[in-house]
C-alpha cells in the first residue's frame, strides 16, 4: 500500500447528544477531528501508511487528540508539541428542517502558530506517495500559509502526488483572501477537490449550479472542470454533489474529471443522516485510495462516493469503514440487510 | 417588546430515553413543562417580558420547575409556594407506527388548589399587553375555574389582549363539562386557538374535516371560524393542521382568520420528529409574537407555523429557538444545511 | 389462555448505542434474547402461560438472563443450571445504507451441551397447548439435535401443537447439514414458519422470489406452501415478507396458508426502524396467539403481522407490546397520534 | 423453603445520579421499592416463595413496578389493579456531611384506597409460613388500617407467623395516631422489629439511647425489649443500631431478644455507603430467613445483620444478594478481596 | 435582603465523569462557573439580589453560561455581549492520592477584552450594598485591570462595601505582577479573603504556616491578619484553612479577623469529596451573607465555613445549598442522617 | 528508551457501572485489558517502545482490542489474526465490605489456540531489551505453554532480560499443574514477580505471612526471596503487599530483592479505590521501567510502588499515568491538591 502524508489541524469536537440544543446539554460528546486528520484516518482504515503532521499543545487535550488518531492507526510521530491550545469546535446536531450548527473556537491554536522547523519534514515525506492538505490549513494564519507553501513545494520536488481539498471556510477568511493564497498554491496540486462554493471562493470558477434550489447539475461542472484542469494542470478535478432536502435527508453523488473523461457516480439517497461532518474528507480519502488502487477511474470515483455516503451514517468526524464495507455498497448492496 | 402574562400548570415530565418503552427504562429524562409555561418560554426567547403565574409545592421539585423556567428567562416572581405536589406526566416516545404515550399523574397538584389570594395579580398584570391561558387550566379543578375566570375578567377590564388555547384534554373533563365552563369564558377572549377537536369539544363547533383519514381540509374550517368569530367577537381565530402519517412523520400547517380574511400558511413536512410535545403551545406563542410584531397577518401566521414546525425537532416541552432561526425557516430555508 | 412451552437458547446481547460502531463504544447496551425466548416473552405479554426451557451457566450472567425473562412474566422454572457459559452476540445497529451487523460468540454455550435428563420435561409439557422451537436450536450441537428431537416426539405424542420457525443461520451450519436434520423433524411440526431463504436452506423449497432486487412476490410462495403442506402435513405454513429499502426503512407483510386458503396481510411501511432484531420471533408468537384466539385466519395473520411490525419500533429482542396495542394497529390506526 | 406473604406499598423511586442534587439532574435513575416489597425481594433471593400483595394502577407505571418485582422472582399474582396512581418518592443521594433527602409524593396511591375484596386473600395466605407487614402500610389511610387489621387477624387464625417492622414515618402520621393504630395490631404480631424511634413513636417504649450523640447503646434496649415482649407476647423483638458518622460512613449492628436471651451481632463499619435505603427492610428479611433457617438465634441475627450491612453497598431499594454472599460476610470475610 | 454586585469571568467547564482521566472520556460533563459568578449564585440562593457583570460572546456558548446563571436566580441584565469566545477550563477529577487537574483555555475570552463602556455600571451599582471581585479578574488582561480599578473606585465612592477574594492564579500572572496590581487595589477593599499563598503572592504577607506538611496553623495567621488590616484598613480579613490528606479527604476550617477579635471556626472532616472546585467562592459568599445577616461575627464565620464545607459534596462550581441546610450543619448536625 | 516485548492475552472487559451489580445493569462499561497488555501500556506511557504479541479473532471485537492498545501507543504489528473469539471477563465493582467479582469467559480464545508460526517472533524480538510474560498465559492451554516456552528460550538466547509475573489464577489451573509448568520456565526468568499466593501455588515457596488476618509481613518474604533467587538464579525477586481492609480501602507497599539487598517501599493508604484491576501489572511495568532507569534499586522499587498505587485511582485495566505523575507521588506529594 501507499504512504500518504497529511498536514493540518485537529480539533476537539464537542457535540450535544441526541439532537439536543447546546444550551440543553449537561454533557457533550467528545471526539477529535479535522479535515486532513479525517483523511488520514480513512486511508489508515484502507491499509495505507497514513501520517498526520500537526502541532498540538503539550497538555492532556493535545495528547487525547493524538491518542484518538493512534487508535485509528494513523502515524503521529511527526506531530510537534507546543503552542497554547487545541482548536475546539462545538457541534449541534440538527434534525429535519432544523440545520446542524457549528461554532468554531479555533483561533490561536497550536498549529496556527507552527513553523517549518517544528517538524522533521524531510523524514516525514521520505518515500511518500501522496501529500494531502486542505484549504482550511492556509486559512488559519500567515504562518500556516508559509508552512503549507513550503511543504507543497518540497512534495512537488520529490515527485509526490499532491492532493488538495479546497474546503473554503467563510469564518476563516474572505473570498478575496482565499483566492490570493490558494490560486498560487495550485501550481503544486495534482488532485483538486472542491464543491461549487469552494471552486468559486478559492479559485474563482463558478459552475452553472442552482444551489439555492437545493439541486445540483452535473452538467454545470463540466465546463469549469475543463477550465480548471487546463489552467492549473490538475491531473484530477473532483467534487461531491449534495442535495439538501433536510438536515436528516440528503442526496449524494460525485463527479471526477481526469483531463479527458467526465465520470459521474451513482446517486445515494441518505436518510436518516447520523452525522454528516467529515463527509467531504471521507470523499477525498476515498478518491485518493481509489485512484491509487483501481485502474478504472469510474471505480475510483464510485469507491470515493460510496465511502463518503457511508460516512453520513457514522457518528464522529472519522469514517470508520473498511474496504469491504465500501465495496459492498459500491457494488450495489444498499438494502441494509442485517449482516449476521 | 411586550409584557405577556401566562397562567397555568407546570409539570415534571419524565420520559423514557431513545424510544424505549417506559417499562424498559432504568433512567427517565427529566424536564419541566406545561401549556402556558411553554408559551411563556417561547415569548421570552423572542425578547418579550414573559411572566408565568402558577403555584408549586415548597420542595425541591417545585423549585426545580422554577429553575427551569428562570433558565429560559421567564419571570416567576409571581409563582406562589404551597400545596402538596407538582403534577407529573410520563412520556413514552413512539416511533414509526407506534404512537407516543402520555400518562398523566397530575391530580391534586398545587395549582389545582390555588385561589386568587395566593397571587399578587394586580401587580402581575400591571402594564401587561397580553394575558394567555389554555383550556387545560380550568379543567384542573373548580378552584382553577374560578381563578381563571377572575383573572380573565381583570385582564379584560384593563384592556389586556386575552389569548386562549382551547386545548381539550379528555382525561381531565368531558365535552359537556368543558363546554359549560369554556363557552362563558370566551367573552373575555380576543385570540382563540384550537384545532378541530378543541373547537368541537370546548365550544361545540365542528369543522368539515375528515380526521380519521389523517387529512385536514383548510376549507372545512372557514365556516366555523366565521361563526366562532361572530358569536364570541374573537379578534383572531387560529388553528394548526396536523397530518399524522406516523409517529415519526407529520405534515404541518396552520390557519388564521382575523374577522375579515382567511390566511393559510406554508406546509411543512417534518421527518423525523424529535419531540412533538408542546408544538401547539409553540404555535400559540409564535402567533402572539407574530401579531404583536408584524403588520402583515400572513407573516404573523407564517412565523407561528415555522416556529411550531421547528418545535418538532427539539427535545423537551420548551421551544428553544430564536427569532432568527424561525425567520430563516419561514423565509424559505428548509434545506437543513450546516450553519457554520 | 393457553400454556405454551418453548425450548432454545437465550443469549447476552451487547449492542453499541446510538448507531455507533462497536469499535467506537465505551459502553454496550445490555439485554438478553434468543429466538424461542423472544416468542415466550410475546406470548406472556398476550396473557398466556409461557414457559421457556433452556440451560444457563450457574453464574451472574446466567441468572441475569433468567431475571430478564421473569420480568416479562415468562416461567423459567424448568431452566437447568450448568455448563460453562451463556452465548453472547454483539449487535451494531446500522442506519440508512449501512447494515446492522451481528457477531456471534455462542459456541460452547450451556444449552448446546444440555441433555434431556437436565430437564423435568414431562412436568414442563404437562397441560401444554403448544410447543415451539426454531431451527437455531438443533443447529447448536448434536446434543441439541437429540434434545429437540426427543421433545418434539413427546409433544407430538401428547397431542401438543408443535410450532417451528425454520430460522436458518449460515454461521451455525450449512444448507446440507440443516436439511439433513430439519427435514426429519418436520414430521412433528404443525405450524411451519420461515421466509424464502429458510424454506430453501432447511427444507429445499425455493419460492419464486427475486430477493436481490429487494422485492418480494406473494405469488411466488403459493406454490411452495402448497407443496410443503402436502409433503409435511403442516396445518399452517407462514412467512413474513420483508422489503429492505435500507437499514432504516423496510416494508413488511406476511402470508399464511392453512391447507386451503392463502391469506395475505396488510402491508406496513416502517420508517425509521428502531430495532429489527426479533421481528421474526414476534411474528411467530403473534401467529400462535392469533391462531389460538381468532377463528378468522385472516385476523390471526393480521395480528401476527401488526405485532411484528411494531417490534421494529422497540429496542431489544423482546416485543414488549400488549394485545390492545397490536389490535389498534391491525384495526387501522397507523397514524402514530399521541395516546394521552 | 418457606412461603412468605408480604403486604404493602410499592413506589416508583426517582433518584438523582452521582450525588447530584435533584435540581441539577437532567435524568433520574428509576427503580421501584417499598418496605414490604423489599422484604419479599430479599426472601426470594434466599430461595423462599415470596409473595407481595398490593394494588397498583392499571397503567405502564404500575406494570413496571410489577415487572421489577417479577425480575427478582417475587410472586405478584395477588396484586390488584386499579386506583389512580403509583406512589412516588424522590431520593437525593447525599455525601459526607450532606444528608440524603427523601421527598414523598405518595398520597392517594392505589394501595391506600384498596379494600379487602380487591384481593384473593385466602388463596394468597394458603400454606403461608410467615406474613410480614410494616408500620408504613396502616399509616397510609384508614382503608389501609382496616386492610392490615383484617389480614393480620386471618394470618393469626391460620397459625401463620406474623412479622412487623414498626417503621414509623413522621410525614405520614403523628406519634399519637401511630400508637392508636399500632398498639392494638401488636396482638397479632410474633416478630417485632423497630429501632429506638419506632418503638417510642409506635408503641411508647423508649430505650436509654442517646441518639443525638450518634451513639447507640445496646444495653439501653434490654429493658424495653423485655417489657415489649412481656406486654405484647412477642416471640422475637429486634432492632438495628445505626451509628451515623456521615452520609457516607455508618456503623451498623443489631440486637435480638427471644424472650430469654439477648443477642448482639457483630459490628460493621460501612464506608463508603452506596445506598442505605432499604437497609432496615433487608434486616427484616434477613431475620425472617435466619429464624426460619438456623437453630442458633445468634446465627439468625448475624445473617440479618450481615445481609443488611451488605445492602448499604447496593444501589436501589432491593438487597440483591445471595445466601452465599451473606454467609461469607457473617463468617468473617470483610476484606473485600476480589472474587475471581 | 441585600443587593450584591459581582464582576468577573464565567467559563465553560468540561469535566471527565466518574473519576476517569480526560483522555479516557467520550463525554465531558458540562457546567459553567467562575469565581465571582459562583459567589453570585450562592448569594442568590440565600435570597439576595445577586448581580453578575461580565461579557460573553454572542453565540450559543455565551448564552448557555447566562442560562445557567439565570437558573440560579442570578441577575445577568448587565452582562455585555461580544468578543470572540468564552473561556474554557477542563477538569479531571482525582481520587485518593491522584490529584484533580485543571487545564485552563481562557486566553482571549470576551471579558478579558471588555472596557467600562461595555456596561451600564452606574445602573448596575445603584442601590448596591456589596461589590465583590476576585484577584482572577485583574489577572486576565490590562483592560481587565482598568475595568476592575474603575469599578472599585465607583463602588467606594458610593459607599458600597467592597469584598475581594485575592485568589492568586500562577498560570495567569507572576507574584511580582500580582503584587503590582493588587496592592494598590486594596485601598478600595473592605473585606479581604485569601489563603496563605494568596496573601503572600498578591500582597506580600506570609503566614507562619507549614503548608508542605499538609498542616495549617491558625496561630500563624494572626500576625499577618493584624498587619494586613492595619496597612490596608480592611474591615475584615478572612481565610480558609484546608488540610489536604488526599484528593478525596480534606480537613476544613476558617479564620476571621475584624480588626479587634480573631475568630476560628469549627473544623470539618470531609470524606469523600465530591467536587471541591468553588469551595473558596462559596466561603466568600457565605462570609458576605454572614456579615450582612448575623451580628455575631463568630456565627458569620461559622455560616461561611459550613456553607463551603457543604460545597465539597456538590458537583459543579455552584454551591446549590439553602440557608436552612447551611444552618443545620453549622448548628451541629453532621450525622448525614436521611432527611425524610 | 528500551524496547520491551510482551506476550499474552487481551480480553474484552465488561463491567457494571457505578457499583451496581451485574444483574442490575442495562449498560456495561467496555474496555480491554490483560496482564501483559497492561504492562505494555504502562511502558508505552513511560516512553518505551512497547510491543504486545497476541492473537485476536478477525472481527470487530478483535480489532477493537487492538485499537485500544494503539491508542496507548503500544505496537501491535505482531498480533496475529484468527481463531474464534476474544476472551471476555465480566467485572462487578464492589464497595466497602462487598468484594468485586470477576467472571471469566475466556475459554477457547484466539491466543489459547495460537502456535509459534502464527507470529514473526524473530522480527518482534529483534533489538528487544526485555521480554515480559505472566503465569496466566501458559495457564491458557497446552499450545500456550509451548508458545511461551519457545519464546522464553529465544529471548534468553538473545540475551534479552526476561520478566515474569507469576500471577496464579485458580480458575485456570491447579497448584499442581501450575508448578509442573512454571517451575521449568523459571530457568529463563531474570525478574520474578509474584505475591505470597503466587509464589506458593506456582513455585512452591510459602512466605511467613498471615493473609487471612489481612496483614502482610515483609519479614516473612525475606527467606523465600533468598531461596527463590538462589534456586532459579533470579536477578530480581519482587512482590507487592496488599492489606485488604475493604473493597474500597487498601494498604499497599512492595518488596524487592536483588540477590544482595532487600528493599522495602513506602506504604500507601488508598481510599477510596476506583479500580484495582491491573494494579499488579502496573507494578510489573513500573519495576521494569525503574530497573531500566534508576541506578538506585530503592528508587526503582519506589517508582513501581507509586505507579501501582496510582493505578487504584484510574478506571479500566490500563494505568494511564505519566512518569511525571508517578515521580511526584514517589517524591512525597500525596496531598491530592488540585494541579492547576
Amino acid at each position: 500500500m501507499a504512504k500518504v502524508v497529511t498536514l493540518g489541524e485537529i480539533m476537539l469536537r464537542l457535540s450535544s447528544p441526541d439532537h439536543s440544543r447546546l444550551v440543553q446539554s449537561k454533557q457533550f460528546d467528545v471526539c477529535y477531528g479535522g479535515g486532513e486528520a479525517n483523511v488520514a484516518v480513512s486511508l489508515a482504515h484502507y491499509g495505507h501508511d497514513a501520517y498526520f503532521i500537526s502541532k498540538v499543545p503539550n497538555n492532556e487535550i493535545g495528547e487525547s487528540a493524538l491518542s484518538a488518531l493512534r487508535a485509528e492507526n494513523v502515524n503521529v510521530d511527526f506531530v510537534a508539541r507546543g503552542g497554547d491550545r487545541l482548536g475546539i469546535y462545538f457541534l449541534e446536531s440538527g434534525s429535519s428542517m432544523r440545520p446542524s450548527k457549528v461554532i468554531y473556537d479555533r483561533a490561536n491554536s497550536a498549529i496556527s502558530t507552527a513553523k517549518l522547523s517544528d517538524f522533521q519534514i524531510l523524514k516525514a515525506l521520505k518515500g511518500a506517495d501522496v501529500f494531502h492538505f486542505s484549504g482550511i490549513t492556509p486559512a488559519l494564519s500567515n504562518k500556516a500559509v508559509m508552512l503549507v507553501r513550503k511543504i507543497c513545494k518540497m512534495a512537488k520536488q520529490k515527485g509526490i502526488l499532491v492532493s488538495c481539498d479546497l474546503n473554503f471556510r467563510k469564518k476563516l477568511w474572505t473570498k478575496e483572501q482565499a483566492r490570493k493564497i490558494m490560486v498560487p498554491l495550485m501550481e503544486y496540486v495534482d488532485i483538486c477537490i472542491g464543491n461549487e462554493e469552494d471552486a468559486d471562493n478559492c479559485l474563482g470558477f463558478r459552475p452553472n449550479a442552482d444551489i439555492t434550489a437545493g439541486k445540483t447539475d452535473a452538467e454545470g461542472y463540466k465546463r469549469i472542470f475543463m477550465e480548471m484542469a487546463k489552467k492549473f494542470k490538475f491531473k484530477y478535478v473532483a467534487t461531491t454533489l449534495r442535495e439538501s432536502y433536510s438536515a436528516s435527508h440528503n442526496g449524494w453523488k460525485a463527479l471526477l474529471y481526469d483531463g479527458k473523461t467526465f465520470y459521474e457516480s451513482k446517486h445515494y439517497d441518505i436518510s436518516p443522516i447520523v452525522d454528516r461532518v467529515g463527509a467531504g474528507d471521507s470523499f477525498s480519502a476515498g478518491l485518493i485510495h481509489g485512484l491509487l488502487t483501481y485502474k478504472d477511474k469510474q471505480k475510483a470515483l464510485e469507491f470515493a462516493t460510496a465511502a463518503s455516503a457511508l460516512k453520513h451514517t457514522i457518528p464522529g468526524d472519522f469514517n470508520q469503514v473498511s474496504i469491504q464495507e465500501v465495496e459492498a455498497l459500491m457494488n450495489g448492496d444498499c438494502s441494509g440487510r442485517v449482516a449476521r
